[in-house]
């Protein structure tokens, strides 16, 4: 059995270190996985309880608010923390992006009353000049740290020109099959990569694996510009493909964060259930436990 | 990194080998894992997906219908199939012992029309030969395979005539530190296990884990009498510990589950999630999902 069972890891481990990104073992990894080499209690009870958590905790999930599109927000804060997650993203239904600075101030706020921290906003499309200001200023008036956002092309002059006088990361959003302008992460990352580094991804690996793009391979490759990440899970890797909880779908859950642990990938892994709008909260939860059972095992 | 994470997977193996149970791969294991061992396309999209859906399938996930013990049976039913389980045992707020034959068959139909498996009935308590009878009449009639049960000692006698006349298994249900006659899983063992084998044991994780036991070692120790499972988390390994979601206890479930599947267990797995009764499906979906991606990688 133990032949076995090492085969099956070796493999395993051998999907992560495809492409050309950081073959290093991620800090936490190490630190969450090198007692256990060195003396387990075999006989002991929740002695690994601790390790279990800091496996776990190697990255840091969170929710993409659209989500929790048809809820209001004490409803969707709630939800956040009773899943034990506090990063949450913004979708406008959340905060309106014509919003004053007093609404928006209040609304973080509620936020951190909460206990969640807003630390992004998006999917903010930008179609005008206007729109690329207007989503900097909301930004950076709610404190986020990065928009996730869909910017015209012929704007990215100007999105780069935000980023470095607001510090504010711009991390493009892939739609997929459906998608003209930005349909895989790769075709976003050949238009910003000789941009300022703040200008990068958020890899959707769902719309990524129904444009028949392994989101895996998508983040070992594109590593240095991954500023977000929507996960999801989906039905098939074809533009057909919708939405299912984490698990349930053909994308391959734990090889794609064991990519993100391989990368050293520092930012938020939210969750953008899109299933059952009007009761999102079951499916994310199950999509929630999946990714944490994924990794405390990787 | 590969050498690291090599090892700490040979760790995880050691866990598992421990105790003198039967130490050879269960067949699907070896199914659903050979073929990553034969030539795996690195850079093929969801092929893997099958192999996944193999791997969470070595083990029958399912339902403790305490779960839902606020909840009517036509929701618990919808619940249980929302989250793509379809085993259940019915705790008697589902169907009451007392119960008409016809209400039994009503209710089974009910059962068998939402997609579900009435495998089981339980906890169901025996301080009398009376209680015994009905409680084996009531399992005869519905169908059902196995009895989870509490039967005083003294009538262990008659338990076991009726498990040889109606060829339904009766698995004890340990209840931890405060339950002075089944504690431990080991506690119950003794008392049965030189009796018909149909005669065996419900391991309740959380309870058991309560009791300062570790579930892991208790299944691969008493395997040969394990009939049925109620797995759940614990925030603490003590008696005051109570139930959480799975995952964020203190359970080592990683290695609970590799030791069902060490033993090759063939009952039913089944979620006995005592949080939130008045809504208990947010926490029960995340204890699923996290058993899922558990699965999947172990």
């Amino acid at each position: 059995m133990e032949k076995q069972g090492q085969r099956s890891r070796r493999e395993f481990f051998k999907w992560a270190s495809l492409g050309a990104a950081a073959s290093a073992l991620p800090d936490r990894m190490l630190t969450a996985q090198a007692p256990s080499a060195a003396g387990r209690n075999e006989t002991a009870v929740g002695t690994d309880t601790a390790a279990r958590r800091q496996a776990m905790a190697r990255l840091d999930l969170g929710v993409a608010s659209y989500t929790f599109r048809k809820w209001k927000l004490p409803e969707t804060l709630k939800a956040t923390r009773q899943l034990d997650l506090k990063y949450i993203a913004f979708k406008s239904f959340h905060l309106a992006l014509d919003s004053s600075p007093g609404q928006i101030e209040q609304t973080v706020a509620a936020v951190k009353q909460a206990g969640c921290v807003l630390y992004g906003g998006g999917v903010i499309y930008m179609n005008s000049a206007d729109e690329v200001r207007q989503g900097f200023d909301y930004a950076r008036t709610a404190g986020m740290k990065v928009i996730i956002g869909v910017p015209k092309p012929e704007l990215l002059d100007l999105v780069e020109q935000k980023v470095k006088e607001y510090d504010i990361q711009l991390a493009i959003h892939n739609h997929g099959p459906g998608d003209k302008v930005y349909p895989t992460p790769q075709s976003a990352y050949d238009k910003i990569k000789d941009r300022d580094r703040r200008i990068g991804l958020c890899i959707d690996i769902g719309h990524t694996q129904r444009a028949g793009v392994d989101p895996a391979e998508s983040t070992l490759k594109l590593a240095d510009r991954i500023l977000d990440v929507h996960i999801k899970d989906v039905s098939a890797a074809t533009a057909e493909g919708h939405t299912v909880e984490v698990g349930r779908g053909v994308i391959d859950i734990p090889r794609f964060l064991q990519a993100l642990l391989q990368i050293r990938y520092r930012g938020k892994v939210s969750f953008e259930y899109e299933k059952d709008e009007d009761n999102p909260l079951p499916g994310l939860a199950e999509s929630v436990g999946y990714c944490r059972g994924v990794l405390t095992v990787i």
